[in-house]
């Protein structure tokens, strides 16, 4: 295999071998292939896509460029869920000891990443004391015992996926669908995961802008779960309005434990029931939705899905009576709000900039080495649609600095219009992609 | 201007600005654009291709990346002719002293470039003795004592162009029409000649394989020729078959000295006087074709022609007897025939396949530090179409090691059938392209 003789064959539009494509990855990673060569050829990807065979090809190839972690020692069905990112959504901190405390093994392996927030292992992070870093020996212990452990990816997950994540970022080559389900689907491989539940999102605050464009990168993620012999199935869920209210990582925590002890409802609490309902399933814990739903819905109003986090929190090592009392959490020097300059309706125009916002305050990283402050937040209390009175609050911001909050402060009031005529909502979920095929909800 | 705003740009087919394309040659020469985005930037140009204005803009910041000749010094139109490459053609051996006996200045800076025979430099380097690398004073000084100076290009010639090319051969990068126009056109306008005359090849042993490639890469050549201020010309002429007899270096210069002789005719001839011919018309020395063309085979016949050239090799150094005794040319130890097997007809299936034989014997190099034998080559003695007898020799083999001859001598067996069946001849010329449009010569 020569890697021009592959640029070309992907290029003028051929399909290319396995061994094309393993090549590849291997010589990729090792340094043979030099990443001028790699980009020509994800430009060329970019252009001519690839099929659903070649894309579970690479995503194969990936997986096995680095580290294949075997939960074979975990009886029972692992069940592994993923999203492909948005606002306020901390529905992993909300399923993680809610599927466990059903009886679903939860072995997690998250990462820190780029965004506007930290990632699961930074909001966890925002416990005092808890521990992220847990070695093999001691997660795989954890998850016998108590049933959970979120753990930090280990450097040595996907080894492929981080030097061509870091490529695509500058040859302008991330939005390519079989380029982002390999991604993503080589990393859940590789975490030893049996079954995958995606969240697929569709709108403004996320990276596939249409509900159509979801349902693609739905199928094609599907598509490589199933021929990889992994149960997998994606719901694909709004995400023009930020899901929760919290946008920050001590804030989320908070949120995710409102949810967990049943005071908080509303779009963040459902779609956690929709996910885990289908975690449920292809875990064969439940044999029908209706079961499932019951279920989780139980757990949460016997505060026995809480415990579940107290339990894990306490496992890692973290002060388990944060969960009763929120003070125990970081809290930010300074608070203010934004309040509506007239009555109307809100109209969240791009909730990705409510992200911008709360990264300006510090709660995310910019560049890997960027510092995340785990107090600073922002809170959003209403959602597009939402009839709105002058002086109402929309916004509560947690801030170190002065300067970082009036900038940020501006970004939200950019994005969150009160505007005279009423405003239609958007829907939470827009359909399913399973074995069976992709169920698109009818919108009422 | 940042690299990947610019590869996002032409990925999503907009239109790039003056400066978007200067900074990122700039930058690319400089080193503070990697290869790999510029590979990522070339592989989307190579799918959402360049506009006129585009093309010429990267045109000129490639010839701007060095040194512009400045050749104002010496008096009248300086013609440059530039061939896009074929098998067995001398036209460039043959119209430099043709066209500077009829009076244009000619100020010719040469490649010695890779490809199955060496570039016109290491041609002229058969002449024992001749001096290609000329200072810059003593080359201006030579074309204004006697009219034609030919020396190889300087090393500080459009360095993007360097760099761009060995990028884009190892990135699938290489057959995009506004990228060789750009690599070609720099190369030109940088040497500081006032007008052009292009050939531009179609057929088998060509770049462009078909003449309808080969027109439209013309029309853009001619283009930015003219949008630079150069008054320029495309001929597209016919590469299926060799254009003359001689693939080598020695032997080339034999056969180019053999028409300027007038003892040798055919397509080199005539290929030549079409190319000649408006050169005197670009440089304003004729007003027609008929007129231009009369002058040119005059200037054969008197022997004038032969003459420049002479002259030309005396004052470079070399032995200007050769152009009488060509046993004073490199001889190869060692010579075979190829003869038909059978009666019947020539068909040339493939003339690329001939250039690659004569490199096999050692006449070309593979990579920049191979080492060309001069005096091995091959002779074809026979085009497609042409009716043949058992036993008349169709090629005749100089070389220097038996087993580089054996190799050659089966890849020219493969490339030069005789079938029982009529085979049609390809015509000489095509057609035209100049400042009034495309001419396409109707075929009879």
């Amino acid at each position: 295999m020569r890697a021009i003789d592959v640029i070309l064959q992907k290029r003028n539009g051929w399909a290319l071998s396995p061994e094309d494509i393993r090549g590849l990855i291997t010589g990729y990673v090792e340094g043979s292939i030099p990443d001028y060569q790699m980009s020509a050829f994800l430009m060329a990807v970019y252009f001519q896509g690839m099929s659903i065979h070649e894309t579970t090809e690479l995503t194969m190839a990936m997986a096995e460029s680095g580290e294949m972690v075997d939960l074979s020692d975990i009886p029972g069905i692992k069940v592994d869920k993923h999203s492909t990112g948005g606002v306020a959504d901390i529905t992993t901190l909300i399923l993680a000891p809610l599927v466990a405390a059903a009886g679903v093994p939860v072995a997690k392996m998250s990462g820190r990443g780029l965004g506007h927030t930290g990632g699961t292992i930074d909001k966890l992070e925002s416990i005092p004391g808890l521990l992220t870093e847990l070695d093999r020996e001691r997660f795989i212990r954890q998850v016998r015992e108590i049933g959970l452990a979120v753990t930090s990816q280990s450097e040595n997950l996907v080894p492929a996926d981080k030097k061509l994540y870091a490529l695509r970022d500058v040859t302008g080559t991330i939005d390519s669908i079989p380029l982002i389900a390999s991604s993503v689907m080589s990393k859940k491989i590789a975490s030893g995961t049996d079954a995958i539940v995606l969240d697929v999102k569709a709108g403004s605050g996320a990276f596939m802008k249409t509900p159509e464009s979801a349902f693609r990168l739905a199928e094609v993620m599907v598509s490589i779960g199933l021929l990889a012999g992994r149960e997998t199935v994606a719901i694909v869920s709004d995400m023009n309005d930020p899901l929760g209210s919290a946008i920050g990582n001590a804030i989320e925590v908070e949120e995710a434990i409102g949810v967990l002890r049943g005071t908080i409802g509303g779009p963040l609490l459902e779609l956690s029931l929709v996910l885990g309902t289908h975690m449920l399933l292809v875990s064969g814990k439940s044999e029908t939705l209706d079961d499932a739903r019951a279920r989780l819905v139980g757990l949460i109003n016997s505060g026995e899905a809480l415990r579940k986090f107290e339990q894990m929190i306490n496992a890692q090592g973290g002060d388990p009576a944060i969960v009763r009392d929120f003070t125990l959490l970081p809290k930010a020097a300074n608070q203010d709000v934004l309040q509506s300059p007239r009555d109307g309706y809100l109209s969240i125009v791009d909730s990705q900039q409510l992200g911008r916002a709360a990264m300006i305050l510090g709660a995310g990283r910019e560049t890997k080495d960027s510092r995340i402050d785990p107090a600073v937040g922002i809170r959003i209390l209403a959602k597009t649609g939402d009839s709105i009175i002058k002086g109402q609050v929309l916004a509560i911001f947690y801030y170190s600095h002065e300067s970082d909050y009036l900038l940020a402060r501006r970004v939200v009031e950019d994005a969150m219009n009160v505007v005279s005529e009423p405003v239609s909502k958007h829907p939470l979920i827009y359909g399913v992609v399973d074995r069976n095929g992709t169920h698109i909800r009818s919108l009422d």
